[in-house]
């Protein structure tokens, strides 16, 4: 420990979620000295799993990857993990205002297969909805939002606001509230706490239609910073929240609860808000110090639930569930075929959240199979695990599945989420322009800073 | 010091504005054990002044009292401390679109006396949408905003929204956006920044008609801090930010950045935002956590100008002006009769604000004075003085004037606000239910939680 504590490092990296884990490994394998610190007692963060004593695995962060995430995909060819895809064989069950539909289709925002038949005038205004908020996504170029007189005026409407004035149905109202609760871009978070412009960024970044739920992983995206972490080996430390961060142009100088350390250079690779919690001498500049007070994680638990077998595909169901109940408003079959075991990821969000919290834990888990048996029948009553991920009561995430942007926070302090400060640079997936709040976006910002630092160490 | 650390404390106040140290000296004045920690080399918080070559006093934070702030004129009187009116002979300026108007009045959502000559459909305009937000404040029962359908549809909209739907011309939206930069309640905030639940509610517990700005005190208002601190003496220590706070139901352990404290309870008065930067163990409440993530400070900093006489009275002025002008949206009279030099007090907010802050210290001075100038004539090119309080670039406030809450805040993790947490209390002038984020509203806070807290002592 004495000789880590003397050491000067090229680079700092705090944070050992997914893009501070690849930050630092890919500057180590261009010969750099790294050090990666970490406040949990482990690395990951939102990348996160576990086996169960039925030898199925879940992950308790993200799970999915889809056909356009390329750097996940060459992240997980490197590394020899197998992809099945998500099970989808069978019909998806819609229940809306306590009525339950079987239909051969899906949707998020975007729509595909057999239409549920909760009537053609609720159908009929969901669509044309969505056609006129697909319109306004193509009147924003691509890249992070811009500051102008067009995106000021989509940043002033709060995303519920723009579901009111589009939408003349109970159904089409909660075609798209379900859409901003359950899509990762966005949070999620209910429809009010979040920006027009900031939805319709997420939907050109990052967009459902590209299936990023595709694919899952054999035993998990949770061995993922296993792997990475053993070729850093001892340069992760685990249990050292950053305190302070001393910074000039020659470098950084770090203060944990228990070390001091010193670099060239830092990547903060942490979501906003925590990397707001540091304190930075000389204080950063105004615009990112406001900008930390106002990225909020979405408010989000995600519960992972199994059964002896996938016992929904008997009735011809794909464990697919959406709509309004009590709840759950999203069910996903996150069934492993190679173990047989069958498993239902869901997520309790936004203001369900907050009631479904302030029970009692067996109250919560009765709540929770109560809406699974309306979806998928009463054997979802038995399950033989039951695992619940409190995101928000995680103070070293805050939230999941990651931050978001509240009316007039892109236009007026957009820019401080990606702009280093001196020696410091950002990472993360909340900073990604494509896929950001998916592993993707945080593997493309972790790339990133790892070659902007290895560029200017080679300048130094 | 190795005293104190051995000491254990009935309670513990973290934050030495004035909510702090009335909950310190509260409780000390009863007899109780208290330690107050201070991450800055000052106490008083917003509450700072200092005194000017000239003899004359400025006020770096918050500066007036007005007739119904009961707690705070109590506490003026207790210390003896002398006030007097704030200067407002003459004629206001309002510099609209360009254009330069003096009129006998006064206008900051409500009005008073003359109407400036800007057009009767303009005035009429501002006035109508004035009594329809008049009416819609009706609709909220007093205390904290609840959660209720009501509620819940007036925390959906960002305040722009309002604005856009309630005025038809260039000056009536302006009268609003400008009421919301202006107005100390609500952070100022831009209006698509702020929820309209928030600004309904603000308008209801802090309201301008009832003048909070009427008074001025000779010496400052940040002479009072002294004070205060004068009575705890060696119970506050400054520069020690507070890094950990452990709890159960014994107690406290509260580490700073240099040593270890403990106590029966402990009182946090901060801004949420900065509350929320303690690691708390166990960790807090999920709904408190996310709280802290989503009230974010005003985006302003103040500025003081000071000249050898309050020139603008030869013209008739009366030292207020407001208006559109590209940087200064209301500038105020804070002269001190007693010293005969003259103060305007000004303020930089919102985009204004981000804008301002990129320039350089010489062109911020210049771009203030040619606005002033705009206002009271050359004159005010040649002061004798100019002081800017960046306050969002002070990461140990992060903003002013306080704190405000973004749609969807209110009604999802509100009651957050002053919820305790086993011995954790809350306390600061965001969390007042009558007089937020000004003084008044700090004293009361400070005062129930010491009152909470002598009652809990007493059971235990």
């Amino acid at each position: 420990m004495t000789n880590l504590q003397l050491t000067s490092y090229d680079c700092i990296v705090v944070g050992a979620g997914l893009a501070g884990l690849i930050a630092a490994r890919n500057l180590q394998r261009q010969g750099h000295q790294v050090l990666v610190i970490e406040a949990r007692n482990r690395y990951g963060g939102r990348m996160s799993g576990q086996y169960l004593p039925s030898g199925q695995w879940i992950d308790r962060g993200g799970q999915w990857v889809g056909p356009t995430q390329e750097r996940f995909l060459a992240l997980l060819d490197e590394y020899k993990i197998r992809r099945f895809p998500s099970p989808n064989q069978g019909k998806t069950v819609l229940v809306f205002n306590n009525k339950r539909y079987e239909f051969n289709g899906f949707f998020q925002g975007f729509h595909e297969g057999e239409v549920p038949d909760i009537g053609p005038a609720e159908w009929q205004d969901a669509m044309s909805a969505w056609a006129r908020f697909q319109e306004l996504t193509k009147t924003l170029p691509s890249g992070y939002p811009q500051s102008n007189d067009h995106t000021k005026k989509l940043d002033s409407k709060t995303f519920a606001q723009w579901i009111e004035e589009n939408t003349s149905t109970d159904f089409g109202q909660w075609y798209f509230a379900y859409m901003v609760r359950a899509v990762g871009f966005l949070g999620p978070a209910e429809p009010q706490q979040v920006s027009l412009l900031h939805v319709l960024w997420g939907q050109n970044c990052a967009p459902q239609a590209e299936h990023p739920e595709a694919e899952l992983i054999h035993g998990g995206a949770g061995q993922i910073p296993d792997k990475i972490a053993a070729e850093l080996g001892e340069r992760i430390r685990l249990g050292e929240p950053v305190v302070r961060l001393n910074y000039d142009s020659a470098g950084v100088t770090i203060e944990t609860t228990q070390n001091t350390f010193t670099a060239k250079f830092a990547i903060i690779a942490m979501p906003p808000h925590l990397a707001g919690r540091i304190i930075y001498h000389p204080p950063l500049p105004p615009q990112r110090e406001q900008l930390t007070q106002r990225v909020p994680m979405g408010c989000c638990a995600k519960i992972l639930i199994s059964y002896e077998q996938p016992f929904w595909r008997k009735q011809g169901l794909a464990g697919v569930a959406q709509g309004n109940c009590q709840w759950l408003e999203l069910c996903a079959d996150s069934s492993d075929p190679e173990t047989g075991v069958g498993v239902i990821a869901t997520f309790v969000v936004g203001d369900r959240y907050i009631r479904w919290r302030s029970m009692s834990g067996p109250a919560r888990r009765a709540a929770v199979l109560s809406d699974l048996a309306i979806y998928f029948g009463q054997e979802a009553l038995f399950p033989i695990s039951y695992d619940e991920v409190d995101w928000p009561g995680d103070p070293w995430t805050g939230g999941a599945y990651a931050a978001f942007m509240p009316p007039g926070v892109w236009t007026s302090f957009g820019e401080a989420l990606f702009t280093p400060v001196g020696p410091i640079h950002w990472a993360g997936t909340e900073m990604a322009d494509r896929w950001p709040g998916f592993f993707e976006g945080a593997i493309r910002t972790g790339e990133a800073a790892a070659d902007r630092i290895a560029l200017l160490l080679r300048e130094k």
